[in-house]
């Protein structure tokens, strides 16, 4: 292999994945720290992307009945107190409103004043003070079910952060129900499950596994939490959304009560269920490479880039008309429910660098433009994803367009797949197991197996030990079991109804 | 006039326009208040409303070249210190966060802990965690302008609440741009502003008064602010939007410099514009009369909604047939870029409960289908605005639904034009202003003047006695003088270069 083949972005992903990552989301534009500890600043471009995904999702969430609406940003301390599984889980690291003002202390510098009766919690999730809400709307049967969602900033005072994955702040969507049956919110609960792995693997392009937690693994206060996880190019594994079944834990500490058909007064059930900005580091870490982001068609704020290459300037004002009517050309075009997106980049900049930092924003086709194209009516074309270029005339090129779009989409999706199951496997011993997820190299961590798919008896304390011992979790029990049934868990010998998926993880 | 006929809301406008506006909101389910102090819940049908003006207004700002983005929630307290006039304007109302957990305190109850090294502020407006950002990344002239806008929440600790109006959290967009010079700075200020009259008088049917701001209103740390300003019907001026010129200011305390095209170095001038859910409380109030909410057909979350009628079981099918297949050839109809949004009221509740709970919601036309409808393949519509019933041919009213629902439009511009029009006045003496703005009956202070356009020289004295006597405000200078130049105050009988807008205010 050449040596001094060079790659847009420093490190590799096989020099050093964590700072790998780091350097894409720079390259692209993506997001920075701010100056406020653990807070992101979300940049044009991954803002970009961001609402993109917000677009397909309340596309989806609002063609399975739902609706939105907005909620207070802060908890009064005694709503999270309520439910005592969920304060455990979120008091620990949360931002805490005190006082009302600001005015100038002694030394003239501006102290905090107008202390506040009871402190306010920055909501980190708002199971609590929604379900404050829906117990004032809920009186009869009649009144269910409450399908909504939330659109919103939340806020987590996560110890260590690292851009899009875990921050402080992030921006996400919860979806709250409430229902009349314990059958109905399962069934929401796996409805919505199943509407973010079509996203996924549809317009993020990224294969889902869908699952459900393990007892240890649960939402702060849910009955049952369900999953879909995905695998990053370094193999570890992502949760990439959640959907709890939260049984009536949060409608009887809210007291969301309802009359049924027959009169009585009962608790109701609810769900909630979630994606965030996470999902951004999930796509960038799914498809890009060495040369930095990798934008699913479906998501791209770009489609396409059109780069005309001036080389001398006789040719200039040719070049220039041809790229504004392919640009007209190409905008009528759709691609995916929306008008393909293209942009012409006319900086003048020398061509190499202008191109380079397209390929590094992960833009899913580049035309480059100069007099011999105009001459011959062409165009010369480049994929991002598998680096392809070709000379093709512009009416095929035009005509294919949005064919070429789901083609890359598609492509992208493939080798997600392919690189998952080359990378997951059956074991069958603990000896097996451990050897799997014990690097090779102790100087690269990050080589080591991938997804594991094992019997397990359900025992916390087999859990807690690989946890210890190799830092590896059991990502989910998976709802498709592929036929495998039961077997023997590999860590007791005790019978196991079917094998669970572990990774390390994110 | 009969006293006996019944409105929809209790009290009318004219008996108590501010409780009547409260009961309009309750009637309509748009929003309520919470438990938290002065946060809302913005409920589906308001929320629905919000995604209508973000819709529109995201689209207008992509339409002048700007890109959304997104920065932190939280303001380091030393940032909000910089600039002396914007500290002064924010920090006596603002939710200090103090604290990054909860622990349990001696008696067992949670109590704020970790303390933070520096407070934070949940951001009143971003100008200066936005601006410290702008500073890394404006390095040459080259990186101008930056075009950025911000769809967020935004918390200012108000004392006295009102739905919409004035709330202590609210959702607003918040648009800050830098440029390379005065001039251009300028321009982006009132490009915006021209942005802001043309969404509320084509989407919001409300007409508004362009203007500028006097000295003593001014955005804090604003070289000029300008605005739009519209009439309610109880005739008060609101503020619907404001655009500013921040000159160097922030610039200046947040070090944005840029090295110009000569390699000098210089500080950057920079711009700020936002509109916010208080554009819904304009709206309502607008329009909206004693049967409840009108929404105008560009926002409304439904446009139609079709009423079953069942007056005997023989013909139910056949009514729910027709309504299904009138429902599928509206909804394949589009107005104003978007498909016409329709819904069927299947609920079975009394025929004329269902229709008001419609007509309180103020969807622009209803559609009851009974079996006399159906045999005659007709419609038997009626309009909200106008109150107009009419039985139409089925094909007749498909073919002409998207020009009746921009007829409603135009006359709900053209009835709020009126009605400003009608309480519009120019005032050549102090004592007719003072006449003008002294309620007729103490009992009902709500009926005052209403806009009344004076000669006034810039006596800031001037300005405070009448704010002081009157509660009456300077709401503009117009930037649209309508010809009719230059005067004498009215106040001291001093030159004026041209009449400005005064008001009481909301």
């Amino acid at each position: 292999m050449n040596k001094a083949v060079k790659t847009a972005i420093t490190p590799t992903r096989a020099e050093n994945y964590p700072e790998w990552y780091q350097q894409v989301i720079k390259a692209a534009e993506l997001a920075e720290n701010s100056d406020v500890r653990g807070c992101m600043v979300i940049k044009p471009w991954g803002y970009a992307i961001w609402e993109n995904m917000q677009r397909s999702l309340d596309a989806k969430f609002k063609a399975t009945g739902h609706v939105n609406a907005y909620f207070p940003l802060f908890i009064p301390k005694s709503y999270i107190e309520k439910e005592a599984a969920h304060v455990e889980g979120f008091a620990k690291e949360c931002a805490v409103v005190t006082h009302s003002r600001l005015e100038a202390g002694p030394d003239g510098s501006l102290i905090p004043a107008g202390p506040l009766d009871e402190p306010l919690i920055v909501r980190p999730t708002s199971e609590t003070i929604i379900g404050a809400t829906y117990a004032k709307w809920v009186r009869s049967y009649r009144d269910l079910p409450i399908l909504i969602n939330q659109w919103a900033n939340v806020v987590r005072w996560e110890m260590r952060t690292r851009l899009f994955l875990r921050t402080a702040e992030f921006l996400w969507q919860e979806g709250h129900t409430v229902h009349a049956t314990a059958e109905e919110a399962q069934e929401e609960t796996l409805r919505m499950l199943d509407v973010y792995a079509d996203f996924a693997e549809n317009q993020m392009a990224m294969p889902v596994i869908k699952g459900r937690k393990t007892d240890g693994e649960r939402f702060p206060g849910a009955v049952d939490t369900f999953c879909i996880e995905a695998m990053m190019q370094d193999r570890k594994a992502l949760q990439a959304g959640t959907s709890h079944f939260l049984g009536q834990n949060f409608a009887k500490s809210c007291n969301i009560e309802f009359q049924n058909e027959n009169g009585q007064l009962q608790h109701a059930w609810t769900t909630s269920w979630g994606v965030s900005t996470r999902l951004i580091g999930a796509m960038i870490m799914t498809h890009s490479d060495d040369d930095g982001l990798i934008v699913p068609p479906q998501l791209a704020p770009h489609h396409i880039v059109i780069l005309p290459v001036h080389r001398d300037e006789a040719s200039r004002a040719a070049v220039q008309t041809y790229c504004e009517s392919l640009r007209a050309e190409i905008a009528a075009l759709h691609y995916a429910g929306r008008p393909i997106e293209v942009a012409i980049d006319g900086r003048e900049l020398r061509g190499g660098e202008k191109a380079w930092s397209w390929v590094k924003k992960g833009v899913p086709l580049r035309v480059e433009i100069g007099a011999r194209e105009v001459a011959s009516e062409s165009v010369f074309t480049a994929r991002r994803d598998t680096g392809e270029k070709r000379n093709l005339s512009r009416g095929h090129f035009v005509a294919t367009l949005p064919q070429t779009l789901q083609d890359i989409q598609d492509n992208l999706l493939a080798r997600a797949q392919a690189f998952r199951a080359a990378n997951t496997v059956e074991l069958d011993s603990k000896d097996a197991f451990y050897a799997y997820f014990t690097p090779e190299n102790k100087a690269k961590p990050e080589i080591h197996g991938g997804f594991a798919l094992a019997h397990w008896d359900g025992s916390a304390e087999a859990e807690a030990q690989i946890k210890k011992d190799l830092n590896v979790t059991i990502r989910c029990i998976p709802l498709e079991d592929n036929g495998n049934g039961a077997g023997t868990c590999i860590f007791t010998g005790n019978p196991s109804k079917q094998r669970c998926v572990f990774a390390k993880s994110y």
